[in-house]
């Protein structure tokens, strides 16, 4: 059972971040295997695998909310990517970081465009010729 | 020009947010009522008006921010609204509130999860019987 | 296993909550069950049951961090209670949320010490006479 | 020396809160009497007494502090009767509460708007008749 | 109309921010050229070109919310620079990044003056010899 | 009177942060002394070194709220040290960073592991061979 949850969590984790995700597992594991397996089993495997919502609008709000909070830059970058990788278009979520604006403010509406600039401006893996 | 996103503006608003974004601006016209025509003219006409994103992932969006910043209790029950106007379930409602507990914290999501109780509550004006 | 967890988590809750945590949940049930079984079994059966740190620096930690983020309230206050159910003084909570006037500001200490009076004031269950 | 400073402290307290400040004083001395203590010692005397900016400037900036993070709602009543004691006008409190749309997002906009209002209808000792 | 309120924002936004806010807008034309229009048109037209507040107050309150929000280093800098630009002295600016360890803590107050001495520390146009 | 606590100050914040704090100070010297000394003063001379809490607990309480505020990262890495230099464990250390998971989410405690992993790869001076 928890062994099928660990299994999904991993799954749904390679789905939106491909290898982001596995990078921040690897780096947790030297210090804090713990949080590297929450995120797998709780983060991934309870919440993110759930059905009610699709991916792109899970994405979406994730982007929405780091983009407001505006104190977790690096895993803003993370999410803007996954946000690409489960199928939305860079415009819109451009869209949903100028949608805080309105919420958060024109500085964290800036700093989440800078973060998807980076993000953006990065050779994706299937853009690199073979 | 102007007159048009204003009107674009109140349609988008009276959309989302019924009758209570309209309690809004009358609460404000009478302390401040640029901060009401700013409403209507810049986040509702130049901002939620707009089509990259439909209304249903907006509010989805939105209500994932308010639950994760944790200091706009008022305007969480009104956007919480907002997304059950726009058509959201209130299943997607409280499942994009849960999923604000791996971005920002347990509290964050059952002061939100409160909030939709809160909401579900009222009745709806299409609840009441005529 | 998972059944152990939840056990675990349900111990951990009660000593720390006593009552509280159990109403927290039950409020939930209602309207996000996933949200309190999340709160059991990783809440407290993955973390807060974890032998490093003992409950009283635990309780102390969630205090000082609930009092600085000034966002959740209703949390603090049940950890305020929490931190009494574990055995700290009421002069050690108030301590740690006087420590939040360094890094948090004036503001959110006042407020931190408002919730403990509030706390402190309710009789408690060992208080009530036979 | 440190007498002196307490009582500079106090004057300033007096002169920008009037009232309000005296009770949150005495609303402590119950419980965390130290705090009060610093509250007079280091808020009012040693930063709040300084000369560089004048009163209606730093209750200004207060303002919009506190209106901006958005988790200080008592304290930034206390504030906004405090301008108007050192000779802010409404007009431009309720100024500098809307700039923090650009800043921090609508709904802190409204918020502080929603406080002013309180503080405003609430008769001031020189509106009583004698 | 339009017109106007555009070019009163541009006349503003080079007032307040010289070079730094059209680097800002000319970053953002590539990847999102609505937000930069929108920080003309709304930000600087409609609200910071008011006329309640004079440029001075409303720079040091701006520079007073982004040192307590602590999740906006690079327009914080902007603004550190606007305040001079519009006439507050380095003793001005400090003084109110200083205050904000009364209200947001000191951690946020010691990063606020961090950003000022890096401020400071470029030279500015007017000190470079022809 | 005044200068013992100064003197007491220094002793707790040489304590807690070694060179670390030293460098703090000498760096707001040139820009903002009164800020150096209110951190001696009031920070550490009037709060950090009350007695109700030992420092074990007093730096666990500030390394969670660091954690959680998400805005403070070189404070944070500071009292990371610190909680070292008083004799908290890396072990007890990583632990209250991932309890914050559970109060202010995930990114908040991934950044905060990061910040300890960079403060504990760094040599210690005791760890460095005369």
């Amino acid at each position: 059972m928890s062994r099928m949850k660990q299994e999904k969590g991993l799954q749904t984790l390679e789905k939106i971040t491909g290898g982001a995700g596995a990078a921040v597992l690897d780096s947790l594991n030297g210090i804090a295997p713990d949080l590297a397996e929450w995120i797998v089993d709780f983060s991934y495997g309870d919440v993110m695998s759930r059905t009610v919502l699709d991916l792109k609008a899970r994405q979406l709000a994730t982007v929405a909310a780091l983009t407001a909070m505006g104190s977790a830059a690096p895993q803003l970058k993370v999410h803007i990517e996954g946000a690409r990788n489960v199928g939305c278009s860079d415009e819109e979520i451009i869209e949903v970081i100028l949608q805080m604006a309105v919420y958060a403010g024109f500085p964290a509406a800036i700093n989440g465009v800078n973060a998807a600039r980076d993000v953006f401006e990065k050779p994706r893996i299937t853009d690199i010729p073979s």
